[in-house]
């Protein structure tokens, strides 16, 4: 039932506020808050050696990686990497494929989503990788199990806290306890909604959460109070301004469209960690700005090729 | 931001195989076991009066109830209550709605699924009217809540032990232990699958889980047992095939379509507690029969309808 190539989707994710929990533990370690994942997000596929997987292997109607277009491809352990068609790695998903024993694999990352702007890319690319990998390759992991390598594969790497939880659950995931499965706990507001958004640039997570994150940490827990107290996005939008303000955060492009969609009677907040402001309904576009428009992804992580049964 | 109208889908969930928990408190009683959650599914349509809600009501998109074909309706408290465009109503759903204090409500029930059959209709309806309810009421629960209270409803109600808390997860979700959030665990065979099903008629099961659970509870702790130590779709068949026959639960339409299917080389197993075998892939349309066709849901239960900030 193996499936020898496997595709798998996981939403962007926004954090509209967090608190940073590190830990020995990579499992354990993580962030609480509330953000939204959106239905623009990444797309992983894992192709496997013949010679890698045990089981009969090979589905006919699975998409074939060597159809993607670009050249590039980024030898590593065998397998090739790429990003939107050009070569290139994330290191989050290299640690991945090798604690899935799959760096044979040759893997594809594709995102309209700007990476490095607060949409939480590396954590979907890992957590991806890790669902098209266990299929491909016939691992037999739980999702709980998957979601475990790849949230302590983003955290090891430093490069994000909270995402991959987050992305597994789709919708408007609140991080209730930091962590992975079996140590974290979550909760969701039930909302649909469309998105805007618009990025003015990158901003390093490994940089912000590298320095003292205390007052961060204290304006977050402050933030999920107010949250768990009203569990409604007008709520959840408020409290990451206050957030943005009390961590000092908030940078002068994100400040000005936040004010400006206030001032057009919307909702708007910046995307943590990024130079990224992110609304509700047409918030960017009636104060004048061109966004990129989405809804928040109902589903979470998974994956959309690669079928038993067929 | 509240809308007066909301809709809200809820898969159907064919379970494989469970072990029967009971509990005094409602909310920590339930099931352990496995199953598939089902793209066909169950939407539930909630209508408030304009002076039952608080807030500034009324997006102008909803769907409208009164759209609605079939004039048959039946007062319940001020709100009419349809299955199908008829008049009725389903006991968990107005143990949902008296929880939401919303029984001014109409609420329009719509399924393609066959009821009294094994796809959990009265658990996807009542975690729906929660969805749906919490929204069009303006009532501020989170995801957790509303599972809490249709969990609590459906085993009050004795109609399922844990098809709410499946169908609000989606995939093809593993119980781990019992009860809704906060006192469940769950977790996920990572899988995606077309799915065909057959029904041959109603089982019910209030009358199962009255009786003597024990051998069933037995089987069901067994079943779980292989499908953690593999798990894999066919795994998840095969233990459902022994656990419907060492709880003794096989009916004669069924056995014979489970075998059809597995001489024809496919995979199928009974939907439990229902008079309905459903397959992977081509399973039952092989084996010559004429199956109803869907996927696994990968989203779980969600708002369809009912937005904010639009």
């Amino acid at each position: 039932m193996s499936s020898q190539r496997a595709t798998a989707f996981v939403p962007g994710h926004v954090t509209a506020f967090f608190s940073a929990h590190p830990a020995g533990d990579p499992a354990v370690a993580g962030s609480r808050g509330a953000g939204l994942t959106l239905a623009d997000g990444v797309t992983v596929r894992v192709s496997a050696p013949a010679d890698a997987v045990d089981g009969d292997g090979n589905d006919g109607d699975a998409v074939d990686a060597s159809d993607r277009d670009g050249g590039g491809s980024d030898a590593t352990d065998g397998g090739s990497r790429t990003i939107d068609g050009e070569a290139g790695s994330i290191g989050a998903v290299d640690d991945v494929l090798a604690e899935l024993d799959a760096t044979a694999a040759d893997v594809a990352v594709e995102t309209d989503l700007p990476i490095g702007a607060g949409f939480g890319v590396s954590g979907a690319a890992a957590l991806g990788a890790a669902l098209a990998a266990n299929h491909a390759f016939d691992r037999a992991c739980t999702e709980n199990d998957l979601v475990r390598i790849a949230h302590a594969a983003e955290v090891g790497r430093g490069t994000g806290l909270g995402d991959v939880v987050a992305q597994a659950r789709g919708g408007v995931p609140v991080r209730l306890e930091p962590g992975a499965p079996g140590a974290g706990e979550l909760d969701g507001v039930p909302a649909t909604a469309r998105v805007e958004y618009v990025t003015f640039g990158e901003l390093s997570t490994e940089t912000v959460l590298d320095g003292d994150t205390d007052a961060l940490t204290a304006a977050g827990e402050d933030a999920l109070d107010r949250l768990r107290a009203d569990p409604r996005l007008p709520t959840l939008m408020d409290a990451a301004r206050e957030f943005a303000r009390e961590a000092d955060l908030l940078v002068p492009e994100v400040a000005e469209a936040v004010e400006a969609v206030d001032a057009a009677g919307g909702e708007a907040a910046m995307a943590m960690l990024g130079r990224t402001v992110f609304a509700l309904g047409t918030g960017l576009s009636d104060a004048g700005y061109d966004p990129e428009v989405c809804r928040i992804d109902a589903a979470g992580a998974r994956l959309v090729d690669g079928r038993d049964g067929e």
